[in-house]
């Protein structure tokens, strides 16, 4: 098959030559005759993946010395317990923006650990706007909010102006945007978007955040733990990491953060201009709340949302369909996806707005 | 390179064409023209395979349906907490036998969450044996015992008649003898061993055992909510899954437990039988409880061990040293590691021994 198109919200496309590299380690890693599965995670063959891409990670997100970079077992929804269970005492109380299904589990989790003080949410209109015109209390143990929400399409554009600690899921639009990483606590993401493969997750933390709470910590959910071994506590998730560092070696060649930032502005801003300008095709989120990453719309009518769909498929394009929780259409747009790919679909509505519009 | 013999105790060995499918699969995985790397878990595509998995699991393992197979994030070391978090109250007892350094962090997390009563330990012989003469108690919650002790070089071969839930960490040999798996109540084991790749779990558990404790379990933790998610509670580590799959499929197409276990007894009896009648070479376990996966020795002298160590990397033999904390060689002869890397490991001992014996 050719021309694919993947869409994927996550585990989603990766660089072609990531695939080529990764397809030869399996079967010949570095030229030592053994598959990347089958070395030792205590050799200096794996070590030297994992430091390089923790050295990555610090170099494309410019991190000082005070952060610790760590490659996790599970994906962020491990982190929605684990960061309260590390962070927050049982009478403290800790400030969440609720403001997608993402960070209203994470605010669930973290009402069993200790207090949650809700900042706002959006969920009276189904999370399609991100709130705003709220403070974080002085007293808050740290800040929780999604920087980005993958399945309703918002992202957040502002951040708070606080002393307390921020910690934010970028699950979906990490690596992909300029951000002062440094401003924040504590940053989790599930791989599977920006960073690599599914099976691992990336925890920034600052160091001296933690140590703070009274509880008993299980040894494996212990940051300090997984710090104090560079995360090697256990068997890591070697091949997963190893994806990682290959993907994030690619983003370094492009130029970093600094050089993708303006292609994924294109190529949001090709499709809602094209979303924009059609009127068959309906945006499902505020205009200042918009994702570069994940771009939501809607159909009036069901029959032409099937019609449209059915034509997508057989055009090639993947992983186009809406979430089940919102429904019509989720085209997700990271780094690796070319512009190439959103160029298709826009022909396609073009195409299609042109014959049913 | 050719001639690679590898004695890895994990990630280790797997077989070659689980390499070449796998290693097919991430640049076109069923002809999808999509890599494995970027297909969306919420996919029939996954599904499939995830199913397949569990329907492998089920079959080689000869599960009544009492069972679920679950895949999880994590190794094994995750179980050593979350199997007390969701089995053991804080006023009620678990027994452990203390025959390794994994039991014994078992034991070291699990007194965080209740009691736990030691059923006998070998620390005293830097657990080169099985302690025996022990009882389970009639009210204990479960009973907890690592079948194989991956760095010590021991296995259980004699399992406690009780009525008690047998919980066993079996993370480094199973599927590689055979068992009467209905015995148990839950069975653990990092899937980095005869299972497949590093990044995934494997936990089989009868349902009737869950739902008993008080506390409150952070869903990403319950076995109940990845029951009732078939696994899919969130992103799975997809890739992993898949090489377990592959890895499954070829035990199945050889024949299975009932098929590989003489091929491993023959392994392992080749392996013990040389260090037996080679006076140069001695195996640090209590002969009644070798383990027919791990195989420990050491040399009298240092200056000998260095030499043939040296010899045994020149020969392409990879994974040889023994662990830190027991020192010596180490082989470990899992599923997919064939005959003929014992027979060459035994030709250079015998080789070794006819030039410094």
């Amino acid at each position: 098959m050719t021309n694919v198109h993947n869409f994927n919200s996550g585990p989603s496309i990766l660089p072609r030559e990531v695939y080529e590299e990764a397809s030869n380690a399996i079967l010949n890693f570095n030229n030592t005759g053994l598959s990347i599965l089958e070395i030792g995670h205590r050799t200096p063959l794996f070590e030297a993946v994992l430091h390089e891409a923790i050295a990555l990670v610090k170099e494309l997100m410019q991190l000082n010395d005070s952060y610790e970079v760590l490659f996790l077992h599970g994906g962020a929804s491990t982190q929605f317990f684990q960061v309260p269970m590390n962070l927050l005492d049982a009478s403290a109380t800790a400030a969440y923006l609720d403001c997608g299904t993402w960070g209203s589990k994470a605010i669930r989790e973290a009402k069993h650990f200790g207090q949650v003080h809700l900042l706002g949410s959006s969920k009276d209109k189904n999370y399609t706007y991100i709130p705003r015109g709220w403070r974080v209390p002085d007293h808050a143990a740290y800040c929780h909010i999604t920087s980005n929400n993958t399945i309703e399409g918002t992202q957040q554009h502002e951040w708070p102006e606080t002393d307390v600690p921020l910690v934010s899921d970028m699950s979906s639009d990490i690596l992909s945007r300029q951000l002062d990483f440094n401003r924040f606590g504590l940053i989790y993401a599930g791989a599977q978007k920006n960073i690599g493969a599914a099976g691992v997750n990336l925890v920034v933390v600052q160091r001296d955040l933690l140590g703070r709470v009274e509880r008993h910590i299980p040894t494996m959910l212990d940051y300090r733990q997984h710090i104090a071994n560079n995360s090697m506590l256990n068997t890591p998730p070697v091949f997963a990491v190893y994806v990682c560092m290959l993907t994030l070696r690619w983003l370094k060649k492009l130029g970093g953060i600094a050089a993708i930032e303006p292609v994924n502005q294109a190529k949001a801003a090709l499709l809602y201009d094209t979303l924009d300008r059609l009127p068959l095709f309906t945006p499902t989120v505020a205009r200042e709340d918009r994702s570069l990453m994940n771009v939501v719309w809607v159909m009036e009518e069901p029959a032409l949302e099937a019609e449209f769909l059915a034509l997508c498929k057989a055009e090639g394009m993947v992983g186009i369909r809406g979430h089940r929780s919102v429904g019509g259409f989720r085209a997700s747009l990271y780094n690796a996806l070319p512009m190439s790919s959103v160029e298709a679909l826009v022909q396609l509505m073009e195409h299609f707005a042109a014959k049913r519009g």
